[in-house]
């Protein structure tokens, strides 16, 4: 598919607008029924804000309803003074405006050490909210794309016609980068939170026309110079490689600025209501594909993404491996370990602070009283408060409950953008709550905790792709031993906080946990984000293992 | 006052330490009674923890408590390798995690035309949450004066010995600033968020002795060459000033870095008892000042800080204002209006771009049906959406009720540090709500809403003083034209969502409202951030008064 792109963009130079429009545009536009757009302005303003309720009622279950919580986020990209910003002002004003969020970010240079989703990741709608958010992932990873476009192009001015060959380096960027934002988006769908991409586009002569109107406002360029052929031949050449390999965009013609907003409104009540359809949670996965907007107005080109070998198989729990049962019971002298445990910790500290941007991830995850606590007591030891931070994990608070369940992991990722100093973050407990709580207790259909393990997969190699480190560990620990710490805990006054009801619930649905954690290992354990099992009968020796691993694997990560 | 601290200044360089110690240092640690710190370990986890699940109650009301919902922000600052770090770690090591939550910021240049606490605003304990907070905005403060205080003395150095009159200039900014952050925390304090600020000290040798102890790491010093005495002694000279300024701090002696985390823990536990104290709802406000820390560590200096003229009385009621009572129905042709509209639309959106970095905040209050959106709505119109941020206010969500009533809007300015473009921050309906909707309906208690207008004009004082305009209107309108809208509204199949139960429940408080409003527009019309009462029985006529208003407001600004 690479390849065959590579031949088209090689024509497009000669005739941007005209190959622009002929290629492209008129394959998305044709099909669209015009039927749609003949909705009178009342008629849509009311159906919009029907559409805005009925969402809205998804969230609060009032009016009673039997649709799972949705939102819906619109992604509005596109070429300049293509009525973008006047199609959004029309929305607004027909629409309840206390329902509709609108955002917007200029593209620029995604940070390094953290995946392009990440500075956007506060901009997402609410359950029962829409939120149409301009620029987005997309300006950021247009923004560097047309950097390296242009920067190759520069460089092969001079040279003979050998195009093909040097647009490779943005090509292979930017079509890796495509792949993995359109995953990460279908896990955001997945996870109630539906989508809308429209891209707004107008041919070159309206563009220029409009750039030489005075009553332009060339501050929301992507910093780009669109007064020069060069630049909008390379805007056109990365936008349609961006509009092939993705299918779900919806073209907008921004030639009558009027008209494009009407296309556009009539889009957002659409997305509303499939999202609606598709949030019925009667309609299997297969029936809501079929009536969402793509199969209707696009020729299907069904992309095989690639799945892992668990999830379309029917879920088949793992057998219980040994270490998970028969926990270790090999004890350490006292003397040996605190020599032990400051050799570690002093090398520890020195790699984490020789990780040079990078960004580190400790995942503790283990049955209650296992240790936690206090193996992230050692770990963080040698360091200063304010070059980590801690996470205690329990029940999702109402408004995180409100966004994808990953969502308020996403936004506790170590962040260049916030003035916080810490690029470590340690969590106890973790989004593997997915797989072993909310599986246990139910809070997750089967479905969901089902295709949580790919979702996990996913999101950590997002994180390791860019070069954080991902520590994960299992503490393991058994059921009497369990039991000892919880007797010790109700009889140490200022330790009894530790102790809950849940706690001792929890225990009576012990063979339920081991088996979800068996499954989680399984299926989880990656090579760029492996799990390390620790047994912890003996804390002191669990305690070396944990810093042992942390070692090896900045180690691994620095090429040690 | 700045006067004598001249004088004191003055003397300071010689012996920087001793000085330091002698004048400050003894003044603050000798009261404090020492068995204070008698509590053995395993006593004070205990103390601890109980105090922390007591405020955790007073949000969840579980265990039911009478305590009001109270946080606890402790702010962390002080001298480099004062024992900061092992003080927090110890901390964190002896309380529940979960309810402790930490967060670090370096010192920097305190952004342009936004007030210094704003940077940090995110970090602000929900009631029944503590926060350690180090660094905070006094080390924005401080990096700022540093940088001011070792420049003046460069260009000083090879004059005379005449230091005294040179370091006016950082000494009156810092002066200045102390002041306003002071009554910011106070208006905190007022709003359930209670404050413990420690300050963390070691002498100059001690200092030098830790910096070569090739342990410590230097990262986190305020960008600032400990190594050289002339910094620490205008280090030590700015925090000489501080800290006779403000009588607050809390002093922890760094020698012995272990006594200083026991002491450090022992004052978080006070400032937790002291917040519960205060939480109480059946004392008083007197009696909750003298039952705090403050007047029992310190000998008492009582600041009278300016209050209005309103605050220490009896409240009052005003007398209702014509302009409130008769609306004017003066009408417009609307051809008249159509090319008035254009007109001043123009002009605006001209004023806005020109704002040359500083803030624009627009805040629209009014009966419900008085035209506030419709307004809005042409204001913006020959703005991209982009450019400005619409905020449709309603009662608050969850998590935002857990901070201080003015948090949500704090963190709904304008602001440079997200990747948001916009700089125009429009309200539909405002933090004046606290004496509106909270006033009438009883959601705040009678002293919470009096003292709301000085919070309320502090908070506005300190945006206008950073160079940001806020822009504030009433849409009055009369009871007869109410019904007639909402008449009009019922009729309207997409207009109906705007009419709502709520609606003509406040129709019937119709005159309770009238007299909040009243009373508003006495108390809170301030030269900086002046009311404009639109009468909106003609909603043209309306519309371009709304305008004219923010012309005459930015044109004033801009000084033109």
């Amino acid at each position: 598919m690479s390849q065959k792109n590579n031949k088209t963009e090689a024509n497009i130079p000669q005739a941007v607008s005209a190959q622009f429009s002929e290629d492209v545009i008129e394959e998305r536009l044709m099909p669209n029924p015009l039927s749609q757009f003949s909705m009178d302005e009342d008629a849509l303003r009311l159906a919009l804000i029907t559409a805005q309720y009925a969402l809205r009622a998804t969230r609060q279950r009032a009016p009673t309803t039997t649709n799972e919580p949705t939102g819906v986020l619109v992604l509005v990209n596109g070429m300049e003074q293509a009525g973008k910003g006047g199609a959004v002002k029309q929305l607004r004003e027909w629409v309840d405006p206390r329902l509709l969020k609108v955002e917007a970010t200029v593209g620029g240079c995604p940070l390094a050490h953290q995946p392009i989703w990440q500075a956007h990741i506060k901009m997402m709608p609410r359950h029962g909210d829409v939120m149409v958010y301009f620029g987005n992932w997309y300006a950021d990873l247009l923004y560097n794309t047309m950097r390296m476009a242009i920067a190759e192009s520069k460089n092969t001015d001079d040279s003979s016609e050998d195009n093909e060959h040097e647009k490779a380096g943005w090509q292979a960027y930017f079509q890796q980068q495509l792949v993995k934002l359109k995953t990460f988006e279908k896990d955001l769908v997945a996870n109630h939170t539906k989508l809308l991409k429209c891209w707004f586009h107008v041919d070159v002569e309206t563009l220029q026309a409009r750039l030489n109107d005075t009553e332009a406002d060339p501050q929301f360029l992507y910093q780009i110079d669109w007064h020069s052929k060069k630049v909008i031949e390379t805007f056109n050449a990365v936008a349609v490689t961006l509009l092939r390999q993705q299918d779900d965009w919806i073209i907008i013609d921004g030639k009558d600025k009027s008209q494009a907003a009407n296309h556009f409104c009539h889009e957002v009540l659409q997305a509303m209501q499939n999202a609606l359809t598709s949030s019925q949670p009667m309609t299997t996965k297969n029936e809501t594909k079929s009536s969402s907007k793509k199969s209707k107005n696009h020729k299907s080109k069904s992309h095989k993404t690639p799945e892992s070998a668990f999830e379309s198989e029917k879920f088949e729990p793992v057998k219980i491996p040994t270490y998970l049962k028969d926990i270790e019971n090999s004890k350490i002298d006292k003397a040996d370990y605190q020599k032990a445990l400051i050799a570690k910790q002093t090398r520890l500290a020195e790699l984490l602070r020789a990780r040079n941007g990078h960004q580190v991830v400790f995942a503790f995850e283990g049955m209650d009283a296992a240790g936690k606590g206090g193996a992230i007591k050692r770990l963080v030891a040698p360091l200063d408060p304010r070059e980590y931070q801690i996470y205690n994990i329990g029940a999702p608070m109402l408004y995180e409950a409100e966004h994808p369940y990953l969502w308020r992991f996403w936004t506790k990722l170590p962040n260049q953008q916030t003035d916080r100093i810490s690029r470590i973050a340690i969590f106890d407990r973790t989004w593997y709550g997915r797989v072993l709580v909310e599986r246990v207790e139910g809070f997750a259909t089967e479905k969901e905790w089902q295709r949580a393990y790919d979702e996990i997969n996913r999101f950590e190699a997002d994180l390791t792709a860019v070069g954080t480190i991902v520590i994960k560990y299992w503490l393991a620990i058994d059921k009497k031993e369990q039991l000892k710490r919880f007797e010790a805990r109700k009889e140490t006054p200022h330790k009894q906080f530790k102790l809950t009801e849940d706690d001792w619930r929890n225990r009576d649905k012990w063979s339920d946990y081991v088996q979800s954690a068996a499954d989680m290992l399984a299926r989880t354990d990656t090579a760029d984000a492996p799990w390390c099992v620790v047994a912890t009968n003996d804390k002191r020796q669990a305690r070396l293992e944990v810093l042992d691993h942390a070692i090896k694997q900045l180690s691994a990560a620095y090429g040690l």
